[in-house]
């Protein structure tokens, strides 16, 4: 049994390494109202997080702050075990490096309180590999945030062999307290969820540059021109549902299926057999929750009038 | 010498398939104010196609007619030849297989009056593959629209071996005045740009699905939660060059140029060699145009921020 914090009472989080990803989960606790305690071991870290946490404050005042939130209430330690000793809930960004990590997370297992969960930023190792070294590695687990960590939503929480399934469970109450969106993995991936769809994605274009096929700004272009456009409100599958009309994911998988063997990336394709089929079909309708493809389609419609309007590319659109 | 209409003195389009894609096609053309005429061999499809455009006007009036434009400037002709021989530019749609879109476009290349473009909608077939069959075939291009067409703005502009630098040109200046956001490629490739892109994500989305590694809703959520926020408005190499913090895409693949290695996803990265490297950077600060890592983060908070509150996930956000 634990005697953790219930995750609702937390009020003084740890974030240990303050460089761009670091720094922004200390601008996104310091908004959502709680005292933060940042370490980091570079001698100009406390200047730089100061000025991210400045640069960022505006956004987030024009977001909303949380009552009493303050960048006064951010305290630089000036030593790991002072930064962890008062701890509630420890985040970890340092620097995307295995053996760094192992050693790190060992350390703030060593210096945190008993039944305080850490939680590390990692982009795509798996806790498994990172919590060899911790005395108590049942309450090290993956929280993983996109940049920048005050503004997008979302964090995938996934533990590794070692984690308990109440710190798995606590730390995802907590972030959704904290104002997060959660997905609680249930598996550990390399690369977690969408990291790996971005990555993908990513390594295809460095190929296209890498052999003069698109330049970046044609790359970046073709994505905030087009499903980049779709992207912001709705996803990859239920979009691609709606390119089969009135039938739906049944029906664009039996027409674009056959692109699959196409060389249309360098990524290979499943085979698309009946199970992967219904799969997809029927993911696809739990996404819908109950909403008609008409429905969809009127969303999207509207989503995407929405996000060109805000975006300033449409009359009456903000200038920005 | 080409005798071509001038693409802004274009006012009778056609469209050749009436499907999601053709008939998106027939809506956005007439939303701009061009008489469409429409062909399709379906014997259902002249009442779906008016459905589809009953369905799109009242987002398409929302985003702000043409003068002039009406669902009734559409006709529906009953023979291929009928719906070309008037023609001042011609948009293919049909289903995505490559020996019907060789017949087709032969076809339509017959029935259109010489010196008129003929755009075809393919998801990736490059044209020299789909020109092979025509007698003219140096006014045969590729115009690939995103779903939907009459809202996404992108279209990708490339010709075959066999089209005319006339042609390519023209095109691209007609979907310009036609209201569109134009890519025009040099070079011939699968899948072009922007599906290279998304089909690689997707690819790698229907893996895990296949592999039970994630559900289609997780998926979906990780992309609207996640990096789908920035893609509305800053493509995915900017939106990484800001993960460099002050540093920019040089430290950024400094940093994380390691993952490369990692299986993050089922793609292999390319050789992240010096070339590469330096190609980033430079299209980075191309893309950029002049904006500081300062003011880009500025600009990216803005418009995360501007899309949340418009996509309803913000207080004082539409809710839809």
């Amino acid at each position: 049994m634990t005697t953790a914090l219930p995750p609702d009472e937390v009020r003084r989080v740890t974030c240990v390494g303050a460089g761009v990803i670091g720094g922004g989960w200390v601008a996104h606790f310091l908004a959502r109202g709680y005292d933060v305690t940042a370490w980091d071991p570079a001698p100009d870290a406390p200047e730089k997080l100061r000025r991210l946490v400045d640069a960022a404050w505006p956004a987030l005042t024009r977001l909303g702050l949380a009552e009493g939130a303050s960048p006064e209430r951010l305290t630089v330690a000036p030593a790991l075990e002072e930064a962890c000793a008062q701890a509630q809930f420890v985040q970890e960004s340092a620097p995307e490096k295995l053996e760094l990590k192992r050693d790190l997370l060992a350390q703030l297992d060593a210096a945190t309180p008993k039944d305080v969960v850490i939680a590390s930023s990692t982009s795509g190792y798996p806790m498994t590999d990172m919590q060899t070294q911790a005395a108590d590695p049942q309450r090290l687990l993956v929280g993983h945030p996109f940049n920048p960590p005050y503004l997008i939503p979302l964090v995938e929480v996934v533990g590794g062999r070692s984690t308990a399934q109440w710190a798995v469970e606590w730390a995802s109450r907590f972030y959704e307290v904290a104002g997060k969106s959660v997905i609680t993995m249930e598996r550990e991936l390399p690369g977690f969820i969408a990291n790996r769809l971005q990555e993908a994605l990513w390594r295809e274009a460095l190929h296209m540059v890498a052999n003069g096929e698109a330049t970046v700004k044609e790359i970046d272009d073709s994505i905030t021109e087009g499903p980049g456009l779709r992207w912001a409100f709705m996803g990859p599958c239920l979009t691609f549902a709606l390119a089969g009309g009135e039938g739906g994911m049944g029906h664009m998988l039996d027409h674009f299926g056959p692109s699959l063997k196409s060389p249309w990336t360098r990524l290979e394709a499943p085979e698309l057999d009946s199970a992967l089929r219904e799969a997809m079909v029927a993911g696809c309708e739990e996404a819908a929750d109950g909403r008609s493809i008409a429905e969809l389609v009127a969303e999207r419609d509207q989503g995407v009038i929405d996000v060109l309007r805000a975006t300033g590319r449409l009359p009456g659109g903000d200038a920005r």
